[in-house]
């Protein structure tokens, strides 16, 4: 959806004292999922109340204004917003909250709808009034009406209408639900902290912030319940019917080094990948490199596989935020030098492989390649952690248009290391990935690189549809 | 309503190059009606784009965020909000804008509704969401609803479900529509720019800062229409059927002195009321001064009527906002005695009579009087421009609770004046307030003081229920 | 001088534990005097701390920020400064800190130097270094110079060797000394708070606002020490030697109405300036109209001494801070007419007398008189509380340049009516004004009308030279 | 001193027409070396400005505010400080600006003058005045006296005063001057960049980030100019009479990895210094682990010398900036894990070596080791870069007290590991660290270890008098 809130954080924790402070940390730890807005929603049992702000956990709610105080609730729900170029609104940040018949609800969804303006145009027709451009309204919307509050499971009933990939957290005054598409595209786990509270998360790296342990993931199709009785789980997709389509390029880009996803370290398939392209495109060389931080875990793999030894050619700053936007270009290549800084005596007369996770649009990686051959880099040598992303992603990767793409403005493998001015390339092999990560190789979905897509595309027409409602409103822009 | 949105400023314009900018203007001039928060909504034929914040309007479009700039469309509508103590919720700042089946729409509203969660009650049942705690929002459920829009006038349908005080703007992407209750109790006039475009605003001041031309006011239950066919009219309840019950209070206290409401001239009215109460409540003095500046048009009518000099023993400071809070009583006497010095050698020695437009609490006034004792006023007779506030409106003004009025936490007059430690005490009289206005008496509402409500107070009940729903949502607060 | 903090506030305060808090308070009540930057700073006895900001006193010492928490200590000075157009420096914030050889101190002061930059290329070229650009931080350099320390009264040997005026508070570690130069150009007064302890101010207003009494002036030549013995006196130029040179304008301009300077109420001096101009301009019409606040006194006693009644014909809003800069000029007149709204019912169709204090460039007043035409005014007669301005004052008013000053422009009284487009124009005439206040004329500089300067303007040329420091230090603007 | 200004960043361009810009690239690339406050001061060629503000590079200049484009000319010099707990006081904030008798000048300064306090107590009985509590601004004093002015080379004269450690850049409004001290404790680079234009800078990081091509170190004792001749130099101590003491904790921690000081690269330093830790303390082990990013290169020569496979056990985040204030213990413990969360399946079950650069509190690697402990870590061995830091240094590092210092609470290495709670623990020796280093070993300062200080400490006593003036000043802080 061109909203775009595709890599998402999102988590909930019930009965917990310490619950709005938990979600805090736990946001943080996941600030990695976006960094656009931020919002958690509380709930002392009878009322739910809400706050989000545009910009990182740490700004929306920064000490001394009191706001994670006044939220200060057993049951909360939080999330974490991609952030995009162009406008943000506000009224779009997470959690979103609204009340019907049956009280408050409030909700956080990493994921992509994408039969959503489908069912927009159908409730607008009932007489429904929608405030925000996200794709994520419709949900509450379907939850509130009333043929639907009647089944036995209203929920799962609502779920069922739902197209696209959806993590989705739901905070009601008096529990917590939490549910998975039936594909299980992006990533959801449970946990349970210290003094016994059961929490949920986008990633387990938000367990381990709050010292919480892992119990298991949601499954694919299974709907969690948080509340006084503990833990407690139904399905709304009868298990096994549906192949998993786990969203790979959660391994290779978007989950954290430290967190455990679809049943292993993302760490751990990294430094699998990065021995596995050792392999399929060895070279002679004098030293492996990362990218950091992102390389970092394959570049391991290639120097451990290789025996060619590992050595740290670039230095990430850590203070660069936003940098001044300079009105000449050769300072505003300048501006781009501030984030890594290349370590001379590392690279300089050396054969040098530099390896990075993956490759998008390719403009930033020709920027640092240039920087090594100004250190003096004798030889070059490009290795990449996944296969050149060539189809767009429906089901919530933000990637450029087709058109921006590297992979797509290029016929052959020839004309991006020319383009790179690298002295070799190579990508790992679409089979080579899937071998590295540990379920078969048909539990991922991979369409970005290879245009086979597990949910039906004809529903894709309304992807686009959406983009009608998403002009439109503007509301609370902060800048 | 608990909301206490009552006396709100509302404004509209169709087709000027200016619009947004003129909006900008005519809100800062209906700064008096609401502080606590300010938006305009404005469309440039196709598409509503809005912007709301907390604070003036000054400040919520401060220069240099270029928010002005990116709303610069020819058709705009704005409102400011009235300050209440206690939180400010962002997700009540207007206009309030939604999307339903006919497109977008955005709504401003100065009033109150009565039967609001009568309705909402109702329509959550019909499987709507809200997202506010404001009354405003069912406005818009009201005219979604597929029913309604099969009728000849669907919005007229619409606000016949409607009971309370409510003057309306109504953006939709194309045009403007302006609204006022049956009764006509908050102001609306209309007004035409020297460009030709036309114009809505709650009082004429807003045309005066734009430079309008004031044309005539909307008619109670008349709904006018800005489009690019010019002004256009209907009614929607049949004009004569019912008896106007135009606010008295507007005269009395929130509208501007330079503003003309209800068909005449503000600070004519008080300087009316002043003479009236000099006729009322004579007594020997030296010297009549003013409250400033809310007392100046009262005083000034009271030394003409008595021949006594008019002159000015208080210096309003134009630098006190927030004060700071001190730790101790004294220092907080201090930051009272800020806003207003005292000029010595005007009241020194001297019988002085204050004027002011009313008392609600007591205490600030108490604390005046306290400074010309100290300053060597030898007699002080206080006069009011207004009757005792004895009853709670349920049209729109913001009252304290019955338990805080000053009226009645005492028995008799002679109370009141030992409260304010003063030597006589006048209040205008009801039939003498209402004399000073030139329409007939029943033509104004004065529950405030009579007691006599002219929309049936059995529906009231409702107001409290509203309650409910005020509690729950807390979106996006500033603080 | 360029530096221009001509009508600056000062105040200090020895021995009272809330000494912060009033000072506090105290520049809150002479903000009048300035707007551009303020500051305290406060002594415990052994050490000072000082703390200064741009903007309004409730600005910079907002609350939230603990500032004068950390600065409570019961020795205390502030200062507000003049708010010029252009460059706002905060390294020419006061109160001015340095530390010499007999350990800390700081002053504020209100006046202008006109020999600073003589002494200031005399220090430089014995080694000194200075950190600012304005006239005050040259007095610090004298006193610290050695062969100084050794005079019997060192702090008046120092005021010596100053010309031009000045009123100055200085704080010591373990006191205040507070003078006023030979001339006493500038106001300074001596309370005493309910508790005891000793105060100065530039006006009695500062005196009202902590609920001081008011003891008496500092007399012209005179330094007064406040600390733990009380107060004591000394003069540094022999009483009776010199005659007076009260600055008039400070009595027509400046100072607030409330309070008493050079020995005579504000608002009094300012009401016969009014009856004075209606003996002297007498007219026939309908109405008086202040153009408030800064007219209202000389109105009154226009309407006083003529019979024609006061009226309010002008609305002044409380809401207008600093306006959105708009792209058209129609849009900049616009904002403009925010500031004051027009009664229209006040001024259509009659004929009215408008009283201004003063005129200075003339545009704004010429705005004015176009509001009261468009709103119907007859006829329109202006009345103005001072002469025209003609020269350049060089004792610390902020006049605009020679060409700029409306006076100068024009050649005779009927092209400025003509410029202002009113029926009548009457300016006080000089001896006029200064037979409403009480001292001797002779005890009043008036220099800005007469030319007539009573400190020898042969070192005025210093004046200029000083513009070359000025142009060079930048420091710390806040924007 | 308690000032704390040690490992400021410094830099100064002479006539580039992106100097500003450039200025602000550099200082963001030496933002490792102070984040308290920054600041640029640049000249016209007649006329100095200079803004420094609290807080960040990027948060100082942010954009948006104009200030580089106002300071926009050809020469400038900038300056970052380091970050202190307690007091910030812009008054210290560099560069520190005055005007004397030759006019104006700006200078920026990383080290630290033992005599600052023997020095500005002469002054002041000279009559000087001091702004701030700084020992840079005694330079300022210097270059001011009348009889230092007349001498051959003034600047020259007045450093052979100075005593300490000081890289000094000034900015006069033509040139210019770039200092070392004799012993060059403190590093100082020449560039030059691809226009031409010449510069200095604390560390080449500065020129490779402004793309400028490193020429030279600066010599100690050496004073280069930089005006429109170009690049030339001179001596105010005898070349070779003094042997250096470069700070060795530079290349163990201060410098950023990819600058080369005192004459050779910073990361190859330190991977000698995993290399000799291997073979000094040599343990069988599964995994070698950084504590990134401080402890990555020392990590990489462990590694190799070691032949035990390096691994990333910690993912460090890079959207901790501050955190919350978390009321309990367990949050704030939970607040520590944010900033490295722990790779669980790398640690495991594993003989875990952890690399540090060193340890001075010794808290924040107790609470790592912990984190490891919980994730299933066998045995854990620590080893440290560098030896314990035992004494104060009096030239410019801001060590803990001497209390406070791990290495100083306990008696022996054994209660340290049993601190730590580590299975083993191994620092480099104090020789081994010299010898990873390429100059003599007495060429190197490292007094923190060994107690031996190359310049005379009776002196010392002077920085314990400093502080006398420390504690005085206090204006402008920024909260």
């Amino acid at each position: 959806m061109a909203d775009k809130k595709e890599a998402c954080g999102i988590f909930g924790i019930y009965g917990d004292s310490d619950a709005v402070h938990k979600a805090y940390f736990a946001l943080h730890s996941l600030q990695h999922r976006g960094q656009e807005s931020a919002g958690i929603a509380a709930s002392d049992g009878e009322t739910i109340h809400c706050y989000t702000g545009m910009g990182q956990v740490s700004r929306v709610f920064r000490e001394g204004r009191g706001i994670l105080e006044r939220l200060n609730n057993p049951i909360a729900i939080g999330h974490v917003r991609y952030s995009t170029s162009g406008s943000s609104h506000l009224s779009n940040a997470q959690p979103f909250i609204g009340e019907y018949s049956r009280g408050q609800v409030a909700v956080a969804h990493n994921g992509n709808l994408i039969n959503a303006s489908l069912l927009r145009d159908e409730y607008e027709a009932y007489g429904h009034i929608f405030k925000s451009s996200n794709d994520t309204e419709i949900i509450l919307h379907l939850m509130a009406k009333p043929t639907h509050l009647t089944k036995p499971d209203p929920l799962g009933h609502v779920l069922n209408h739902l197209q696209g990939s959806y993590s989705l957290v739901f905070l009601f005054s008096d529990r917590i639900e939490a549910a998975r598409d039936p594909y299980g595209i992006r990533p959801l786990c449970i946990g349970r902290t210290v003094n016994g509270s059961y929490c949920v998360a986008s990633e387990t790296c938000a367990l381990d912030a709050i010292a919480a342990e892992y119990i298991r993931d949601v499954e694919p199709g299974e709907i969690v319940t948080l509340d006084q009785k503990g833990l407690s789980s139904r399905f709304f997709v009868t298990p096994g019917t549906v192949i998993p389509a786990h969203c790979i390029f959660e391994h290779v880009y978007f989950a954290k080094q430290s967190s455990s996803i679809f049943g292993e370290n993302v760490h751990q398939v990294r430094v699998r990948c990065g021995r596995r392209l050792a392999i399929e495109h060895p070279v002679e060389a004098d030293v492996v490199i990362p990218v950091p931080d992102s390389g970092t875990s394959a570049a391991i793999g290639y120097a451990n596989e290789s025996g060619i030894p590992f050595d740290m050619g670039f230095v990430r700053s850590h203070y660069v935020g936003r940098t001044f936007i300079s009105p000449s270009q050769h300072m505003r290549d300048i501006a781009v030098k501030l984030k890594l800084a290349v370590v001379r005596q590392v690279v300089e007369g050396k054969r040098v492989i530099v390896v990075d996770d993956s490759i998008v649009r390719g403009t930033t990686t020709k920027g640092k390649i240039k920087s090594l051959r100004e250190a003096g880099a004798k030889e070059i040598h490009m290795r990449v952690g996944c296969p050149p992303v060539k189809c767009p992603c429906f089901y919530g990767v933000d990637f450029p248009t087709r058109e921006e793409l590297l992979a797509n403005q290029v016929n052959s493998m020839e004309e991006i290391r020319q383009y790179l001015q690298v002295d070799t390339l190579g990508y790992i092999s679409l089979e080579g990935l899937l071998n590295c990560a540990s379920l078969p190789a048909d539990h991922y979905c991979h369409a970005c690189w290879s245009g086979q897509y597990k949910i039906p595309v004809s529903t894709v027409v309304n992807k686009f549809s959406m983009e009608r409602h998403q002009k439109r409103l503007f509301d609370g822009i902060e800048t």
